[in-house]
C-alpha cells in the first residue's frame, strides 16, 4: 500500500495496546492503581513541584494559591516499592519517529537515576513512542551508558528496539511495566 | 527552682540539638541534602500535592498559576533509598507535652505506611515533640499497632518515650534518623 508521504509506515494497532490511548501520565497512574488495589506494588507519581508565592485564605473556603510558578524537577516522577526493592523511574512521551532527543530529559533527573542506581534502585525509563504506538522499558544503567559515551544527542530507534524492553498493557493496566521489569531486571 | 505555672519544667538545650531551630521539614531537608551529597542516602521531600485550576502563559515569561487549591496528601511526605532499602516516612512536629493527637495524621497516610510494610519497606513517623525540643523515630509497625488497638485517640507521651527512638543532631544533620533507623531496624 502507497501512502501520498511514503515515509509514512501504516502502524496496525495491536490487540494488546487496545486500550491504550490517553497520555503516558494517565496510563501509568491508572495501572499503578491497579497495582495498589491488587497488592503487587506501591508506587506512585510525586507531584508536580512548584514555588507558591502567594495564598488567599478566603473566610469559609479553602486556601487559594493566587501566584505560583512551576519548578524543575530535582528528581524522577516516579518511585515506590515492589517486591521489596525501590523503584524509580520517569516516563517520556517521544514524538520523533527516528529517536528520543537527550534534551527531552533533563540533567538533574539521569543526576537522580544514576544517584538511586549506586544505592541498590531498581531504575528505568518508560519511553512512549507515538509514532509506533509502543511503549518501552529502558534500564537506566544502560541508557546512562549510552548517554555517558558520549557518542550521540539522541537514542536512536534501532538502539531503543534493540535495547529497550517492550511494554505490553493488560487488564486495566495500559501500561503494564512491572511485568516486563521482572524480566528485564530478572526480579 | 518553682516557675509561676508549675506545670512548666524548664528544659536544658543539650548539646546534641544545638543545630535545631528551624522546622522540623527544614531540618529533614538539610539532614537529606547531607545524605545526598555525602552518598549514604538519597532521600527527597515530595512536592506538596496541588490541584491547578487556572495558568496564565505571558509572553516572554515563565507561566503563572494563579489559580490553584491544596490537595490532600495520598501518601506519606518522604521517601528514598537507603543501604539499598525502600525507605518511607512521614514527619509531624507536635506542640502538646502529654501526646500525639491521631487527628494529626491523615487515615490516608496510615494506609500508605501499613501498604509500603507490607511490602517490605523500612516505614516510620519522625515525631517532633516541641515542648521537649525532642525529635523521635517512631516505627510504623509500633504505630499502626497501637493506632488499631484503639485505646486511645493519640500516642501518649510515655508511650513516644519508651517506644520510640531519640533522634540526636550530627554535624550538618539537624535531625540525623538514619543513624537511629540503623538502630531501630536493625540495619
Amino acid at each position: 500500500m502507497k501512502y501520498p508521504n511514503s515515509n509514512k509506515v501504516y502502524v496496525k494497532p495491536k490487540e494488546s495496546v487496545a486500550n491504550r490511548g490517553m497520555s503516558l501520565e494517565d496510563d501509568i497512574n491508572r495501572t499503578n492503581r491497579y497495582y495498589l488495589t491488587n497488592d503487587i506494588a506501591v508506587i506512585h507519581k510525586k507531584p508536580t513541584p512548584i514555588t507558591i508565592v502567594n495564598v488567599d485564605y478566603p473566610k469559609r473556603s479553602a486556601a487559594k494559591i493566587t501566584e505560583a510558578y512551576f519548578k524543575l524537577a530535582s528528581t524522577t516522577d516516579y518511585n515506590g516499592i515492589y517486591l521489596g526493592k525501590y523503584i524509580d523511574f520517569e516516563a517520556k512521551e517521544c514524538e520523533s519517529k527516528t529517536s528520543f532527543p537527550f534534551s527531552s530529559i533533563h540533567p538533574h533527573q539521569i543526576k537522580h537515576l544514576s544517584d538511586v542506581l549506586r544505592h541498590g534502585a531498581i531504575a528505568f525509563i518508560i519511553l512512549r513512542m507515538t509514532y509506533y504506538n509502543k511503549d518501552f522499558l529502558i534500564k537506566a544503567i544502560d541508557f546512562i551508558n549510552f548517554y555517558n559515551s558520549g557518542k550521540r544527542k539522541s537514542l536512536p530507534y534501532a538502539w531503543i528496539t534493540e535495547n529497550g524492553f517492550e511494554i505490553t498493557t493488560a487488564y486495566n493496566r495500559p501500561c503494564d511495566y512491572l511485568t516486563v521489569a521482572k524480566t528485564a531486571f530478572d526480579l
